[in-house]
């Protein structure tokens, strides 16, 4: 959960009067979102999300994400569509911070992941690289493999907190590490991708997918590379054993609207294993550089290293439903 | 911010199954309020807001605040109307816990005090004291003065963490209860107040007041201690200096409704005394008992000490612009 920054109403008030979308009528802070202040904004117009970008978004990137967004609602994608001021311009400041105005989206997380989220879900991501493909401006991916190693040597500067965690830790990620990062694949399709497609970034209404939101991972990289990080955020069960059913379901839905060659299948433990490792060294940095006192709950970088050590085993695309 | 139990969107459909308010539209966190967990919910009928009750909440209680609440709206009051279940019942149960569903309240609570909010509020305030003259059951003032002696040994178990804060403080605050409790109107008019009417409690549009909610500690207890609460919680400035223009029209916008006697008048003195005693004494037993890693933010108790010297030097109810 998380509002880093309030708003008050007297600065609410003055940033409104910026932008054509009519009266205050109500302002709560929603506690959703680890990196930035979102509030549920309602005006006479209509319900809208504001968001102000606390500092884990670098500034300078805003309108690459922003026009992302506005370059996918425009393709037909249900995405957050971000609310130009009267001057046309997205971007803003409030707080201090650079802040912006988007479109409202229905629908509700799933908590619990059902077999019939994952054909939507990968038809969704299909359509999301799709739709990218004319939004010229690419963003390199800060959190892809050539970041690996020095993200586990920052951790390692602190051996005794990794070791604590989980003995010899340190010692199976390098080992890891070295055998992922040279059979990295490297002439696969590339495009925009989400890269951060977790549960609580995709809405639902029953069985049908109402939206994608939280485009702040976004970057350019390869697209089979955003397959993976589904499968490790939507395919393992609560006791992180893995259910191939939803893999087989989530690559049919992808595949009905972006066939893979076989060379993106082939691909997927490596992928996989990558993806596992990402969210494994992250959740690790901030396990260990988070104050036992900060009101954001850390997320425990076992779990990725548990699925890390399953696409570890797998030997080829058939571990996933393929 | 507070969201203690997350609300899966399965259970959250078992549950709206038994209202007659519709489809599920959106479902979101909200991070204010530190006692329940509420969300904003929407369904194809309108926008709600769900609470569940968590452990600070005797549920034996709350059919009573419920009760009040509905009475207060039915009598016009801009307050919360919990929605009855298709069975009649508006308190149910969901995720282990008492949930029930309320109205939406348009508005926005100020973060900057203006002069300008004191009138609407005291009106406000006099609106509800009335409205609540015909609904018959009592619920006690557990806070009360009886409990203050109570609640302070309780902090004084922990001498050190007490004086740690303020040298001298249990002392300071013995002393002051030693010369409230035995000073305390016995005779004044009661009724039904809020008790907690602080700012993140009152919605304003512009300088319309849209809304009052939270009535979880609402009780039968002295009317004009409601409006000592206000007095303490709305008429201090940020550097705790007290502004006399503020308290001089919050009881102006009271006594358009209701005006107060002159017993009433004469015991604001003692009232803000106790009403100031009364957060010192729960934020002090906050501060001293909340983890340094939980989630909530603690209160300095000190904000209150500071008001209970104020009042402490008040000579009578000129003190209040009176």
């Amino acid at each position: 959960m998380a509002v880093y920054t309030d708003v008050s109403d007297e600065a609410l008030s003055a940033f409104l009067a910026d932008y054509d979308i009519g009266g205050l009528v109500a302002f709560r802070g929603i506690a959703e979102g680890v990196e930035n202040s979102n509030f549920s904004l309602r005006t006479t117009t209509g319900d809208y999300i504001l968001t102000l970008y606390e500092k884990r978004v670098d500034p300078l990137e805003l309108p690459w994400f922003l026009g992302l967004m506005r370059h996918l609602a425009a393709a037909g994608l249900s995405c957050p569509l971000p609310v130009a001021g009267s001057d046309g311009e997205p971007l803003r400041e409030l707080c201090g911070r650079p802040a912006a105005i988007t479109t409202f989206l229905p629908g509700v997380w799933p908590r619990r992941i059902k077999l019939d989220h994952c054909r939507p879900l990968g038809a969704a991501l299909a359509r999301l690289h799709l739709a990218g493909r004319t939004y010229a401006p690419r963003r390199a991916n800060t959190l892809g493999p050539t970041s690996w190693t020095r993200l586990l040597d920052l951790s390692l500067a602190r051996p005794e907190a990794v070791e604590a965690l989980s003995p010899g830790l340190g010692g199976t990620l390098r080992a890891a590490l070295d055998a992922i990062v040279p059979a990295w694949p490297r002439d696969l399709p590339t495009g925009h991708i989400h890269a951060d497609l977790f549960p609580d970034n995709v809405f639902f209404l029953g069985a049908h997918l109402s939206g994608l939101i939280d485009f702040y991972f976004a970057c350019t990289d390869i697209l089979a590379y955003d397959i993976a990080i589904c499968l490790n955020a939507w395919c393992f069960e609560p006791d992180l054993s893995f259910n191939i059913s939803r893999a087989r379901t989530l690559l049919a839905g992808y595949e009905s609207l972006r066939p893979l060659s076989a060379a993106e299948r082939s691909a997927l433990p490596v992928l996989s294993q990558g993806a596992a490792m990402r969210f494994t060294l992250t959740r690790l940095y901030d396990w260990i550089n988070t104050p036992s006192g900060a009101m954001v709950t850390r997320k425990d970088p076992r779990d990725y290293l548990r699925r890390l050590r399953f696409h570890l085993a797998a030997g080829d695309e058939r571990a996933y439903g393929l």
